[in-house]
């Protein structure tokens, strides 16, 4: 790993961990840089802004920096699903994420452009992802050409968001029942 | 109207509108007395604290007060939760509810008390509502005796919360849509 590379992910790691500590509004550049140990114009040279910086730290540390950010396709819609939202799951479950998610949610909230930001770097992306996955599903017979993707998304996805947010029960049996319920009901119309 | 229910009232709709335009952090009962027009006694002979206030605001201006609070029972499912599912994007659509909303919604990410507060004192009667007209579904035949109530309220009013959380379109006919394709799930399995 080259040096610049080691700055960069502490750098990122750092902005991670302090917004779920300190929450967003109070996260500074020189208090990522002071965690990361790297002077702030570092910071400077590579992001914007604090915004750009955790956007980038959400990016590189909820997914696997060598995999394939492709949802899996084995051919099988319904286990595939299961799969990814049992990661899912699993991510909202894990106490290192939970701070730093809470964090950025509640400071998007009370911040439409920090939202916007958000929309167009994390989550059209992570959309056009499982669009792209239902739409293979549809190419294969697994799902009726006409279903609303869209739709699709928000079912599957939004019943976990909602009881993490809430912080209600959250398992991978929760995970199973919301893909076979909205599997069956895209599929019966 | 008697005297003390005017008072009541009008002290509910300041902490309603201040925590829109001031944020949950910087309301204050002092702030709420002076904008309702009564002395802070007043509002601590009636309330222990700003949040008891708040969710009393948002039970007493979320819903008719004379009015039941029961879910509409025709003995229909689908044209029952698709005036309930549109009257949930009327209100979420509605720019009064809007700032006061996410400034609750915010708040209660950072603060685990208060979220447990909301829950108990407002989330968990309406989902027993909404359980209450789903398991009537139920002993008419149109809904399975085995379909998971919890999953069904999750699948019905997750996507709706989704969209209002990340500012996307949320229209009557998103609302129809995730009825028919909920239920059509909900009922074939």
């Amino acid at each position: 790993m080259r040096r610049s590379d080691a700055s960069r992910r502490a750098i990122l790691l750092a902005a991670f961990e302090l917004v779920g500590e300190v929450g967003y509004a109070k996260l500074t550049i020189e208090g990522i840089a002071a965690r990361a140990g790297v002077g702030k114009q570092t910071i400077y040279r590579w992001w914007p802004s604090k915004g750009a910086v955790l956007f980038d730290a959400f990016l590189a540390l909820s997914e696997d920096p060598q995999g394939d950010p492709a949802l899996p396709d084995t051919g099988d819609l319904e286990a595939d699903l299961k799969l990814v939202l049992r990661a899912t799951v699993a991510e909202l479950s894990d106490p290192r994420y939970d701070a730093p998610m809470r964090a950025l949610t509640a400071a998007m909230l009370n911040d439409p452009a920090l939202a916007a930001e958000y929309e167009q770097r994390l989550d059209a992306p992570m959309r056009a992802l499982k669009r792209a996955r239902l739409r293979s599903a549809q190419e294969a017979g697994q799902l009726p050409s006409e279903a609303d993707l869209d739709l699709a998304v928000d079912l599957l996805w939004s019943p976990l968001m909602r009881r993490w947010l809430e912080r209600a029960e959250l398992t991978p049996a929760f995970a199973d029942a919301v893909v076979e319920t909205a599997l069956a009901g895209l599929r019966a119309r």
